[in-house]
């Protein structure tokens, strides 16, 4: 019986194999062709501008600045977004990207600290912190001060594809699920965990393992390049460039979330790179920056190339962006002050342009003629459907409400603009005690070209319109003041529907009141 | 034209599918009863007698002392081989399990340094270490003092395996390929990396990782456990079954080469164990020990769960094992100096079967009769040829020559007993500057119930008879000077052809002489 079943089932695998090979070679990646694989380049603490790619529709002083060879390379060969946007800090966009949601609804509003339970908010003397989400992402329920969710990779898995993290993840702190890239979805997990920025860079200090020498912020993972010379981001990229093998080689769709800890502090030479900045004139500090900023575009093109070779590019996308806006305090950046995503204002931690207009790009042949430009507003939280839209992953079940938009319309034609949606930014957070603006507990608002920066402390509201400022220097509110009225008003509304946190007034032991009239009623 | 290859593709798909629907369920496992998920559990430092399980023939006091329900659970479901070994230290065995190589063949002859090109050796005044491999093993040629080899996971991996590592891996230093298991043909790896033993146990401790805290033997990978009260043997259980769930659930076969930290030193109370020992009467340091014992015996039953829960018991070979003798130093064990392992001589470091014989177990319904026991001698390199022959992995190429033997035979058929074989250990190194019997600077040779045990230092031999004389006590090297004679010849013709590392004379700057006669002409 055994072995009558065993030839019978011999001749079935046989025809099913002869099969399978006439799908494949068939139609060449037809199968695949409906589940791409998917790369999320993830870039730390880059500002719109630090590139070589113009995304304000003019070559800026920054466009000049940095030397980003392999970005233009994805721009002429993807759609860029000049409307793009994140979070004013990192955790919020990146757990934005994992669950879809804006940062008032998931409630992670400012980075969390590596320690469970731990407010990252600086002190202040009036306000106590929002009780906002401190503990970042789960994906099991029960565990206090964390957004309980259904992640992208998880859903990605499920569907088939091989996830994989490699960089900075930064979704919860140790002692949480979060904390592990495997809660999050990923098969393959390198050097992604609780920290938000890495103690080192530098091989030399074995990227911050030295002996007696460790924190928080150390990279793990990497000790075959311990003392090699080898720069982290380099060895990042060497990681995601084999942990790609596996998948590729079984013809499986991959996932690959590349965060890279670049360009996020301590601003440390990438020596293949710094010296050149040093002869165009640039200071230390900027010349550090830009060798960040000129290591991650290697990297990118190291993917790129990859792609290439072998022969997946046309089933392939490729998500360019950065988690917030540029760094703009000085120091630790060299220049002057608060100018380094000139010309948006402000920089990281702010609500204005300059802290969350972020570079992204898509490139994926097949549905993105070459080259394209779109205006559309698009952020964060629509990586979530977008991604599983181009993935092919229908019908899936998620714990939390999604609130992105699929961008995949957008791709098929970049003359769409949605002048009706309404985007939010929330910052109930104390980010440092200092003066920047638009930075600490404020919100906003984007509605078409309308801009609302709301004060959470002051209860008041600037109003811009970006078709012409830019720079939102000149403040409409008083001119425009039933829109602005309206736009408040659309604040609250959805910062209440959202629950979203607000900063305790230490007078009352209350949460500031959400905006506008009657909200609070 | 697209829409017709389309449709076409569909169908065909469509079949094809149906077709393996119907392979499936028509004989069950049939697919991968060829390729049977591989669980290599390893243990580290554990010695023969440490369990409930009686592996002399006899319950001795260990087999009181230590209680270990779930190894008796394997025996039962498995085959109990009597005679099995290690080398004297652990890296040398865990390079031989993934190369198949002798040590004296592979030159990994000790304990690799965390620290690249370092010399573990304790100092000696008479002695310079030997050159052996002290960057341990390498996929890659071109790296300088390692064993250029390809690798089981590697393999396995190529036939279509997933391969995971999860725990202490140690092939190789920081700033070598070998730091890191994704080198050595891993899919996924937990907290392996450089070093050998855990700086601690304890989620308190981080493992290891406080701030300021670390060294190289701080264990990665496990953030989200950090202080939660979860024992590092516990986490690292968790860890492993929830990296099986990925291949389980889509029926691909996996290997999981499990590596314990446990038993290694610093002994720590693993508390759910600890208490009972101390109430049972054993010393502190004794009870810690014990306690480690029963935290690994539980996480082997956690294993055994979860395969029996998945159904995948009859298609699943469970390998247990140790890689070296018990520990037998006092401190860190309590109790008697050198009595560790009785009724077996010395412990961990020497040639005596205290450092050598180790518990090893093999679990696989299919093609083992339960519960049975086996004489036949087996060693760390036969697991390579073993697992491949298990597998179904066949006519694979490797770089280097295999010396193991594949135990499948014996599986069959326990009762088969090759009194021709030769075994063969090497040690020409300085363990540490404690005069612990055949530690420093051995070797030894069994064939069939012989045991010659060779001082390199000396030039001189005894010979013991295994069959009468277990706890090597009656040395017949007088009363058979010709066997020993022959032993030793046979002994310095394999390390000449193997061309082993001997240690220097510091005299002389040139390497000890092989021993026998005629060897170094």
């Amino acid at each position: 019986m055994m072995d009558t079943n065993q030839s019978a089932s011999r001749f079935l695998q046989g025809i099913a194999f002869v099969l399978m090979m006439l799908v494949s070679y068939g139609n060449g990646y037809a199968q695949q062709a409906s589940h791409p694989n998917i790369i999320i380049f993830l870039v730390d603490d880059m500002g719109w501008e630090d590139t070589s790619v113009p995304f304000s529709g003019t070559v800026t002083a920054n466009n000049k600045k940095y030397h980003t060879p392999n970005m233009e390379r994805l721009a002429r060969g993807g759609l860029k977004f000049t409307n793009a946007y994140a979070a004013p800090v990192c955790t919020p966009t990146r757990v934005s990207i994992i669950t879809g949601m804006n940062v008032a609804h998931h409630g992670v509003t400012n980075w969390t600290s590596p320690f469970k339970d731990t407010y990252s908010d600086a002190k202040d003397s009036l306000y106590d912190p929002a009780n906002w989400n401190v503990n970042g992402f789960t994906p099991v329920a029960g565990i206090d001060k964390a957004v309980h969710a259904t992640a992208l990779p998880q859903l990605l898995k499920e569907a088939g594809y091989f996830t994989i993290h490699v960089g900075k993840a930064h979704w919860g702190p140790q002692g949480t699920p979060g904390a592990s890239p495997y809660n999050v979805g990923f098969i393959v997990n390198i050097s992604g965990h609780a920290a938000g920025h890495p103690q080192s860079y530098l091989s030399e200090d074995n990227y911050g393992n030295l002996p007696g020498k460790n924190a928080p912020q150390s990279v793990p993972d990497l000790e075959q390049y311990y003392q090699s010379g080898t720069f982290l981001t380099e060895a990042l990229t060497q990681e995601a460039i084999r942990s790609l093998e596996y998948p590729v080689s079984r013809k499986q769709p991959f996932f690959l979330n590349f965060g890279h800890y670049a360009v996020h502090v301590p601003l440390m030479a990438d020596k293949r790179y710094y010296q050149k900045y040093i002869d165009r004139g640039l200071d230390s500090a900027e010349a550090k920056y830009a060798s960040l900023i000129e290591g991650m575009d290697k990297s990118l093109g190291d993917v790129l190339d990859f792609v290439e070779k072998k022969g997946i590019k046309n089933n392939t996308v490729i998500l360019f962006l950065t988690d917030n806006g540029g760094l703009a305090l000085t120091p630790p950046r060299g220049g002057t002050h608060l100018t380094h995503n000139a010309p948006l204002k402000a920089g990281k931690g702010s609500v204005y342009e300059g802290g969350i207009r972020v570079p992204f790009i898509i490139q994926y042949p097949p549905l993105i003629k070459a080259g394209g430009t779109t205006e559309n507003p698009v952020i964060a939280e629509d990586i979530f459907p977008g991604i599983l839209e181009l993935a092919g992953v229908r019908n899936y079940k998620t714990i939390q409400e999604v609130d992105g938009r699929s961008f995949v319309p957008v791709l098929k034609n970049p003359s769409i603009t949605d002048t009706a949606r309404v985007l939010l930014w929330h910052y109930p957070n104390n980010w440092k005690n200092q003066a920047i603006p638009g930075t600490n507990y404020f919100s906003a608002l984007r509605k078409g070209n309308w801009k609302l920066v709301y004060s959470q402390r002051n209860n008041t509201a600037e109003l811009y319109d970006l078709s012409k400022d830019l720079e939102e220097e000149k403040d409409l509110s008083a001119a425009y003041p039933d829109k602005t009225r309206e736009l408040i008003n659309l604040l609250g509304k959805r910062l209440k529907d959202y629950k979203a946190p607000m900063p305790i007034d230490k007078k009352t032991n209350k949460p500031l009141p959400y905006p506008g009239d009657g909200v609070n009623k």
